[in-house]
């Protein structure tokens, strides 16, 4: 197959290609949930949807602050011992986006309103949403108005909005109503087409809270100034949110107030004169606490406004820039010559760090703070999607989420006795620290969540050489986990004289969702035993290097010297499923007796298939919903040669539907690597595009983190072909073939390092840091890049495979009739034709 | 191992011996939830809990019509495609038992009463609960007071009780308040212990209803009589109840009667004097319809009522009687020379007669009319273990609980395409047809229901020749069922060289709850085998036996010739497991692989396994909650040497826990065949004991009805050795040492044989019924009884094993260090010496 033009999915008479920002020029009111998300501003801790500063024409209003939740009761229809217990939503914050206008007493409502002109634009330098417009009013007169709005970075509880209104033609009154509105969550509903549970259902979406979730603790108003705040009803959690308000002006004007439970108000009342320009300015602060009363939190709100007032509105943007100049410093990645790609990556890479910036003591959940999809919870995605761009990029905050791993190590032990196992299980899903996950197979099941946190966290404290958090800290996340592993499996003698001694690990869902609850799951076992290993290495290490810490670990994790040997007995004793006669890695001990699904005779309106089969029914075929052997072959790439990955990758990829957007990011690094170039580019594309072109029809839920920390990877990683084996960083580009270079810093160490590829080099250039040489892998060959100049690498042609896997007799499945199941499957779409269309 | 006298696990000086009555001589609160079982009163249709008259005292009011439940809509904490949506629970029904009574206006309550003398007797020959005491009241009177209670096996909608007071020694006030009392089934809670869901829990307990649950429709009162007419709030089903009362005594008295919404109250006031005998009746009918309005059940229960004034309650108890005389003729099984045993069967039998009689257009729920257990669903238990006791003793009730399925034939084809298949699939738990199996893994899962069903109705149809029901509507149950295990399944080739063509099922659960989703379940495999050869050889007989149904049947079901040759293939073609390295027969296709389970040190209060480990901490060992090879080897008995089952036993019976008491009959039944005489004499007694001593702690939520009936097949399937396989009955004794006889009739054909079973020989008697002669075989030679006389067959000794199976070396499971874990591993001791340890 050769490489055909892919078609880019966006409508640029809407959205134009401006490689530094989103922008929107006409208003569409059809896809409200979808921009909303797109446009939302968040800093990892606070977050507001793109929702229009007028409070109304919304699909999902959202406030959210990041681990502000409530709790509930799971009510299992039918119970069992150690089914999780308390379930955990996100809250809808008090909403203190509000900023009504009324011109002549006639409201501004977008989607009834005359607009003469329309935009909108996310730059992701300025970090700023500006919303500009011409409204002729019901009454024939024009206005110009101009919005921003923003979530500091620098400053994690501060948010600032303003708002100028100029008349062209006529005076009039003009009313700005600046509102901080408390909707209830409970009666802050989606749209009825996803809320309606009586004809459809969504497990993706979040749970409905019922009742009165915030309960008014506090409230006052002065100086311009209101305050609001609020206790969780069962959590007891607390929020305190504040708002000052100024305006710029030369018009009379006058402001009225009111502050009640729900809602603070602060209306100006303009006497507005042709050609004036007036401006309003809302500084809003947010601080939540477990603990912390409210009246405690109130005074927090005051500090971080008294502070902000200091240099006003002006100083908070230019720190924006600042910050966000800083970040693009050591994040960009350059796609030369491809605006579109560019603007999309850009795109992908801000709203990654808007939901992992700032989350400090709290995990980063799977839609940031732009949705409160999964409920605001915490997966594996932050260590096995996100950590790696953040750990390459910004390690202070790689290190802050894996401290939030380490400060829930203990209510994770209290899981591991739940589930009748030592040593520490981290909950599948979580905010505040207990399992919330409330069906097993697809949650607690995948105990694979240990082994990707120290996956993650081995990998940071390679790259960071971040010693001390590993003494610290760390390593009771490593042993704890090993642990869980050498218990949860069991020695087994394989069959047949003289045979090995494994361990297995039985009982456990992988990373594919659309098989559950299976014996020795590649994945799993893999990763475990990478898990047991850097346990053992570090403890090694710190035992040759730092005997006191050493000596400590021993005695804080009751510790001894037999248990670290049982680590690594566990370890090399690993069951690793292959099979010989397909040559290939099972998914799992059974995988390969089961059933093949059909997929070239699956409607696409069956798509996906979690929404139209019952699990019984998905769970005995031979159909993934995202990568499984196939990440582990990218996680653990040097357990594996060149040409198994191939043969996996040949086997697994007709197989994987991608119907969840965790898979296709991982299957364009594995395609690129083992040489089907075409297909890494069109996997590539399916993930950049998730959201900007809501390809899964859900971002109205939220962006999907993971998919966006993915992206990173398959750049740096697929195209950019870097690998980080216990801090040997290699790199194997496979650069796709219309695309002039890709360029990108990396964090190794404190050092800044910038690649660029090209089609037949490499440049590093270490462009910051301590370091006067960083050594590096090119190819197989080792080389050493050097603070004197920039280093080219020549490059060997990358392997180039033609075509696409597909279906095969691999399994000897047969029709009753005798027939090769094979005979009737051609070469099938996955999932990736199914988007691409979408695409097109 | 010698045998050992296996202890009576009753309190005799409270529970004296009598074989044909369950007496209690000595009032004792401190087990109400228990008695209140025990001593229930039901015919199938009605049930009443035992709970004392004054309606005070009691651990869990309960009035149970069967098939009367309340609906509501599962919320699942993860929902996915295909989960059940509709929750059934069966309502308390408002309770007509109560005749409080009060003397100088002293209420008797028992626990606090001075009972000079007290007995409570349930008779099994009349049907009628007893209950006989003495009361020295609080002013020093003596009162002699007998109370009977009594639900109609002739009479489907009828109860009677009455209540006689003789003042002893002095006249007194005497007052008797008769009462309808509706608690509303939302307020009727469990007795703390168990209702306390926030520390603990127990699947096996039926859901809790909030709310009004009974909306009052209808209220009248006149002439005696006192009538209520309700609506169940969400499933609109109706229910009328209606009372009559008279009194005879010579003593002056007056009648103040109240009917509410909740309550009607016939209060009789007497002048009592010294050494009348008053005696007070009430006639009670409930009527219930899922769509017939109140007012006509109302109607109904007039008619009832009426009809049971013109012989009044004497001809009422009378009648009872000769039903029970009749169903004794038909159903006694005696035990010659073991008294306590006797009554314990006896006892076992009448609870069971008690649970199906009048189980008409309904199935037979897990815990008959006597609790709220397991929410009033009817599950498998009714096919598999209740059946066989009703079709060859009671063939017509056989009929009626499997055109109970005919019935929900079409439910069960809607069930089938909500998870993704053709045919009909059985729910796993159900009243009204829908499944109401909130989890899966044990219940939907369990795929096995439909062949179970097909077993019992084919069973059924060769037992009673009873054509014409197969031929209208049995035919459709064999094929819509057989259909699904043709689509469930897949064919595969097996590796190597002209390897056979194999159908597999792959991700069911068999009977066995600690084993779920698993592929080739043996048993499943094994039934649906059976269930597909049933339907092809009812049609082949229909095709040459009555053409005109069998292309009606064609027709019916859109069936051709090529889908029942289909269903040969595919039988034929059923993958039946088997290990030739152990010569067992696996569990399923990977149950050998896993872990053992270390049953013998699972520390006491860690059973059963279910309340404390989590499911898949159960689940990836070998272990095993109830028989399930076993069962297989029993049901499908001819297709299986002695030596396999001997084997298969051997292996599976240590690592069976017994936690279901759906295991220790089949566990019997099969140890007996195989030799172990001592174990399976073991096994009867923990089935016989499981609720008359409350050996799973749970007999206050019901009686286990399908115990029960296991226990008859333990009788006559295990030790009297008899098995039906398509129609030709064997005999091949196992009786125990100690007995001297074992008695039992069966129906065959509509013919009455008795079967007299001895150490020496055997006795067929042919006693009714319109064959001159019969066929039988004993142990393997065929024989004929005929109506002349008497046929007595001569026996050979069985087989005898000595002791018992224990773990041996048979997974080559070791342990880490090398060791094999058999090495620690004694001869442990089951669930079933728990359970002795409770009877000693």
């Amino acid at each position: 197959m050769t490489s055909e033009v892919i078609s880019d999915p966006i409508d640029r008479t809407r959205f134009p290609i401006d490689p530094w920002a989103l922008r929107e020029i006409r208003y569409d009111p059809s896809d409200l949930g979808l921009t909303e998300t797109l446009f939302s501003v968040a800093n990892g801790y606070l977050g507001l949807r793109g929702n229009v500063e007028e409070g109304r024409d919304s699909y999902a209003h959202g406030t959210f602050i990041n681990g502000f939740h409530e709790i509930w009761r799971i009510h299992h229809a039918e119970d069992a011992y150690g089914f999780a217990k308390i379930g955990q939503t996100i809250v809808n914050a008090p909403d203190a986006k509000i900023m009504r206008l009324y011109i002549d007493d006639e409201p501004l409502l977008l989607s009834v309103a005359d607009l003469q002109r329309y935009e909108r634009t996310l730059s992701f330098r300025d970090g700023v949403l500006v919303r500009e417009l011409v409204w002729r009013t019901p009454s024939g007169k024009h206005v110009q108005l101009r919005s921003r709005r923003m979530v500091s970075m620098p400053e994690r509880h501060l948010a600032v909005m303003d708002y100028e209104i100029t008349l062209l033609d006529a005076n009039a009154p003009v009313v700005v109503s600046c509102e901080i509105l408390n909707r209830q969550d409970g009666q802050d509903e989606f749209h009825e087409e996803s809320a309606a549970m009586g004809t459809g259902f969504d497990p993706r979406r979040a749970a409905q809270l019922a009742g009165r979730v915030l309960e008014p603790v506090s409230k006052w108003e002065g100086d311009g100034r209101s305050v609001l705040g609020y206790r969780v009803a069962a959590s007891r959690m607390t929020l305190a949110v504040a708002a000052d308000h100024s305006i710029q002006t030369t018009d009379e004007y006058e402001v009225r107030t009111q502050v009640e439970d729900d809602v603070a108000k602060h209306v100006f009342r303009i006497q507005g004169t042709m050609g004036t320009t007036t401006r309003i300015t809302k500084v809003v602060s947010y601080h939540t606490s477990r603990v912390v009363p409210p009246l405690e939190l109130v005074d927090r709100c005051r500090r971080t406004l008294d502070r902000a007032k200091e240099g006003g509105a002006p100083a908070i943007f230019a720190a924006q820039r600042a910050w966000l100049d800083d970040f693009w410093e050591r994040s960009d990645v350059v796609i030369e010559g491809q605006p579109a790609l560019q603007q999309a990556v850009r795109w992908n890479l801000f709203q990654l760090i808007q939901a992992a910036a700032r989350a400090e003591g709290t995990g980063i959940p799977a839609k940031g703070m732009t949705g409160s999809g999964y409920d605001g919870h915490y997966f594996w995605d932050t260590e096995t999607y996100v950590l790696p761009f953040l750990t390459y990029t910004s390690p202070s905050f790689a290190r802050n989420a894996l401290r939030f791993r380490y400060t829930m190590l203990e209510a994770a032990r209290q899981r591991a006795r739940e589930v009748n196992q030592r040593g520490a299980l981290y909950p599948w899903r979580t905010i505040n620290g207990e399992e919330a996950s409330a069906y097993y197979a697809a949650g607690t099941a995948q105990y694979h969540i240990d082994a990707d946190i120290s996956h993650a966290l081995s990998q940071y404290v390679a790259a960071s050489e971040d010693r001390d958090f590993l003494a610290r800290e760390g390593i009771d996340v490593l042993v704890e986990t090993a642990r869980l592993w050498a218990d949860l499996g069991f020695w087994r003698k394989t069959d047949g004289e003289g045979s090995a001694n494994l361990f297995h690990i039985h009982g456990v869902t992988g990373p594919d969702e659309y098989t559950a609850v299976v014996n020795d799951n590649l994945f799993t076992n893999v990763m475990a035993r990478a898990n047991l290993r850097a346990a053992v290495r570090s403890l090694r290490w710190l035992a040759d290097h730092d005997a006191d810490s050493y000596a400590r670990v021993l005695t804080r994790l009751s510790l001894t010297e037999e248990e670290i040997e049982e680590f690594s007995r566990v370890a090399e004793a690993l069951h690793v499923p292959y099979d010989e006669g397909l040559g290939i890695h099972p998914q799992d001990a059974d995988f390969l007796s089961k059933e093949l699904w059909d997929l070239p005779n699956t409607p696409p309106d069956k798509r996906p298939l979690l929404l139209h089969y019952h699990p019984l029914v998905i769970y005995r075929h031979q159909v993934l919903k995202q990568a499984d052997v196939v990440l582990a072959l990218y996680l653990q790439g040097d357990e594996f040669s060149l040409d198994q990955k191939r043969a996996d990758f040949d086997y697994y990829d007709p197989l994987t539907t991608g119907d969840s957007t965790l898979s296709a990011v991982v299957q364009s690094i594995i395609a690129a690597e083992v040489g089907y170039a075409d297909l890494a580019e069109r996997y590539f594309h399916t993930a950049l595009w998730v959201d900007l072109a809501d390809l899964h029809h859900n971002t109205d839920a939220g962006v999907h983190v993971a998919s966006l920390g993915g992206l990173w990877q398959a750049l740096v990683a697929g195209f950019g072909g870097m690998r980080d084996y216990l801090g040997v960083w290699s790199f194997d580009p496979r650069l796709p073939a219309d695309w002039t270079s890709l360029t990108f810093p990396l964090t190794l160490r404190g050092n800044r390092l910038r690649v660029k590829v090209e089609h037949e080099q490499i440049t590093f250039t270490l462009e910051t840091g301590t370091a006067t040489s960083l050594p590096l892998v090119v190819q197989g060959r080792t080389v050493e890049v050097t603070q004197l100049c920039p280093l080219v690498v020549p490059l060997a042609p990358p392997p180039l495979l033609q075509g696409r896997p597909s279906v095969r007799d691999i399994v000897g499945a047969v029709r009753e009739d005798g027939s090769v199941m094979q005979a009737t499957v051609p070469a099938h779409p996955t999932t990736l034709e199914a988007e691409e269309s979408l695409l097109s």
